[in-house]
């Protein structure tokens, strides 16, 4: 920068926002709505209580809370006091919130209601929370122990702050993470790195004043895929929705005029299957990520008269990093090969760096050599750029094995088609050993995922004497198919050793909160009488 | 930045947008088409021929051609061969053009056949331009002590080079700025801003790759408000043009379905003037600049199906830095209510910074005072941060004075309303002092043009016996409208002591290039006989 550039933080959305359209809607949080105007009040409260309750500059200061308009606020209101938020996933087990606190150092801890009681069971073991602070969520209050939210904001005052920041590559939030092993990893994340992905998201998802934006992705999953910052920037509307319920966000769609929303594709799946299904009175845009969206997914939110993109990122990238840009000729293929074509993870976004598929046998020390791009050799697909992470807090060893040779691994295999868009084919994790060859649980779960009949579908590596391991499907039908019609759609897509022998048909898969397919439960049942394993 | 984040550079834009959309249209330039990977080819080719012809890393190379696919081109060229481009203004005349390319140091000059004998005619004079390279421009080709485009190319090859930059704060510019006494100012554009300000235009304009930009701004000004990179950035369609007549306008609307179109209010004036004006087949946003648009040109614009955005900026802040937000409560406005507002500068636009009104009476060294956002206290406005110029290049002592205070200081005078948005009243050298009261030229222009039969107006001071001066009016009319008429009008709307006690009516007003009313040239008409001239 030069001595009178600015340093790059979207603490400037909201200072923005709030001035130029005070009196337009920020956020729907049941009842309650908010103006810019209040928004920046309660942020600017909020900033000065954080400040007036004995945390010190570049504090962390940590949430669990599910989507609301006080953890929107956080997304201001943490970072304009100068501390750092670490937004924790409401799913996790007491011991493993209290590990994160305790390895952020946070200062402060604001719970909804709901969860204050898991927390207050392990509140004892808390090595540097000084305080716990709760957030009412509209359950009955608990305030045993706790902090009342009102309390704690009325230590604060309206005395306004300066929004402007000293280093844009100061952390302004730290998001955990959890690794295949060990313990969660805090993705540190900069406010130039924010403000950059928030612009990302704004131009991809056409993010504009007219936006109303459904949160049905946790605010929590990489600070809500910097949505946060970039529906604010664009002074859109917040729609705060706590649980991803299908009667909830069909009553919030008709309601709120919903015109963007994005999560996972159970998101997508939980949508189109639920009764109150109907046509969109207006346009609306789905962005999904996590796995790549099925053809009859695809076919169905279409028919709703829905569009729906398809990002790809981690933790590690702010959320989504790439897009599968989708071409002016795919209009005229057949909703199979658009669906085929738009199942791929595509290309780096805007304000991203390109996404490089690269081999895995390079010797550490020397260059990435790129795979060829004819959609077959795999490798690891790697990134880089202002909108990747800074770091993992308080771990450069990690740090340095993860950026080798400058690159940024995100340990998931994948391949570069001939157009140059990349495809996942699997989490590094989850690839099957069958015989020694590679197989990829997703091309093999894709395949299935082609048949009109499948609703969804996951692929695991089980026990086998011959060849180590084989690849088992588990399907949710939507239809009267059988294992053996589904098996011979397979064989007739991909080569033998990759279809599986047995196909289950059940009722659900087993997902993580934020939509990833739990592949480890349902391998652990299937090794459960085995003695050996199959190093993956 | 960290170690690990990239610079930021608008030559991204263009790597992505060849990478990603290799076969999309970037360019219309007559009857040729150049996909995006054509444009990166020919950018390659031309950076790597400059590298090749004696020219060093950072030295400036300069360009005096119309808007054409070339320009466009040396605007990721010029760059990415690691120089700095200097695009000229075609209207100035020889002496000017010389000036500049010394006062840059340029190497190389390349210049459309059209200006090339000018050139030539002063080319004994220039100091530091070793060669120049005549650009075809569908006129009969000159090459007489140039080399031809075509032959420069030929040095060049097509090794890719890294479109990465080592330092964003590096000058990727140099605009050459006339002030209002003296020489020409360089002003220096950075990577950095350049990048942040096309981020701008694409989100206040939405640019998508829908987008079929019509090149009515002249490229050479303020880089065409850093739409070549922003147009890239977003894979439209760059639809060039030479020349701004309303027949050539018009067919390129009609015949490449043009989408985007900016400049001055005498475009739009010229436009819907045209004796092939027609409604609209499809959604075309204006953005205008240099003037407020009147409200008869709003209607007729309006009245064809299109978009008014009305933004402001000078030289120095990379084009546009503001822009007048159009708020949802306009809506219920009648047309004249609605222009009224229309017609302020606004707020600083999202990768902006604010934009402050301030008092010009602080001592030099004190902290800036804001004036009362009440619509009438007159101050300076002054801008910061990213989309401010790094400063005048070779001018530490002019660049210090210009930022004055930490603030780029405009020379503009205006108030700040109410609601926040800053109106203009004034270019400072604008201002008719009669009988010691300050009357803005613009505030009295603007009750000129909110008569429905007047098209056009300029007010300029005129030398008065009693009170020093007086403003007078020259008026384009579109009706069967009298002077006594106008005057009766434009009392009914302001002080007595602003009205105009003449009003002459002519054909047209004096403009420059860019569309700003040459006020010079009327003062210096009215001075001729006078012996005494007002201080201003």
């Amino acid at each position: 920068m030069t001595g009178l550039d600015l340093p790059l933080t979207p603490l400037r959305f909201l200072e923005r926002s709030a001035a130029v359209f005070p009196d337009r809607l920020a956020a729907i949080d049941g009842d309650r709505r908010l103006t810019y105007a209040d928004l920046a009040t309660h942020v600017t409260r909020l900033a000065q209580a954080v400040r007036a309750s004995g945390v010190r500059p570049g504090d962390r200061v940590a949430y669990l809370a599910s989507n609301s308009s006080e953890l929107l606020a956080a997304h201001f209101a943490i970072p304009l006091a100068g501390n750092v938020l670490v937004a924790i996933n409401t799913r996790l087990a007491p011991p493993e919130i209290q590990y994160i606190c305790d390895h952020a150092e946070a200062r402060l801890l604001l719970v909804d209601s709901t969860h204050l009681r898991r927390v207050q069971l392990q509140r004892k073991d808390f090595r540097t929370v000084t305080e716990v602070i709760e957030l009412p969520d509209g359950t009955a209050p608990i305030v045993n122990g706790a902090t009342a939210y009102a309390s704690l904001l009325d230590r604060g005052s309206d005395e306004a702050l300066s929004w402007e920041v000293a280093d844009e590559t100061a952390t302004i939030t730290i998001n955990y993470t959890s690794g295949t092993t060990g313990r969660p990893k805090g993705v540190m994340y900069t406010h130039r790195g924010a403000y950059l992905n928030a612009l990302n998201q704004i131009v991809h998802n056409g993010f504009t004043s007219d936006t109303r934006y459904l949160w049905t992705l946790p605010m929590f999953h990489c600070n809500g895929w910097c949505h946060p910052w970039a529906v604010t920037a664009a002074a859109g509307v917040h729609v705060c929705l706590r649980a991803v319920r299908a009667d909830a966000m069909w009553q919030s769609i008709d309601d709120h005029g919903v015109t963007h929303l994005s999560g996972a594709p159970v998101v997508l799946s939980t949508l189109t299957s639920a009764e109150q299904a109907h046509p969109l009175q207006r346009a609306l845009t789905i962005t999904t990520a996590g796995a790549p969206p099925s053809p009859a997914i695809i076919k169905k939110v279409r028919s709703l008269g829905s569009t729906v993109n398809h990002v790809y990122g981690l933790t590690e990238t702010y959320g989504p990093y790439s897009i599968c840009e989708v071409q002016h000729d795919w209009e005229g293929l057949d909703a199979e090969d658009q669906s085929a074509l738009l199942a791929r993870q595509g290309v780096g976004m805007l304000c991203s760096d390109e996404m490089r598929v690269v081999r895995t046998d390079t010797e550490p020390g020397h260059p990435l050599v790129d795979v060829r791009p004819d959609g077959t050799e795999m490798g690891e697909i790697v990134m880089r750029g202002n909108i990747v992470m800074k770091g993992y807090h308080l771990d450069p060893e990690l740090t340095s094995q993860a950026f080798s040779g400058g690159w940024f691994h995100s340990g998931d295999l994948g391949v570069r088609h001939a157009d140059g868009y990349v495809q996942l084919f699997d989490r590094a994790k989850d690839v099957i050993i069958s015989g020694g060859e590679n197989i990829s649980s997703v091309e093999v779960e894709q395949a299935l995922m082609s048949h009109p009949g499948v609703e969804d579908a996951a692929v695991v590596g089980v026990p086998d004497d011959t060849w180590g391991e084989r690849p088992k499907a588990f399907v949710v039908a939507n239809a009267d198919v059988t294992s053996t019609e589904l098996i011979a759609h397979v064989k007739s897509r991909i080569a033998a050793y990759k279809t599986p022998r047995d196909v289950e048909i059940v009722t659900a898969i087993p997902k993580t909160s934020t939509g990833k397919t739990l592949k480890t439960a349902l391998r652990a049942d299937e090794w459960r009488d085995s003695t050996a394993r199959i190093q993956g």
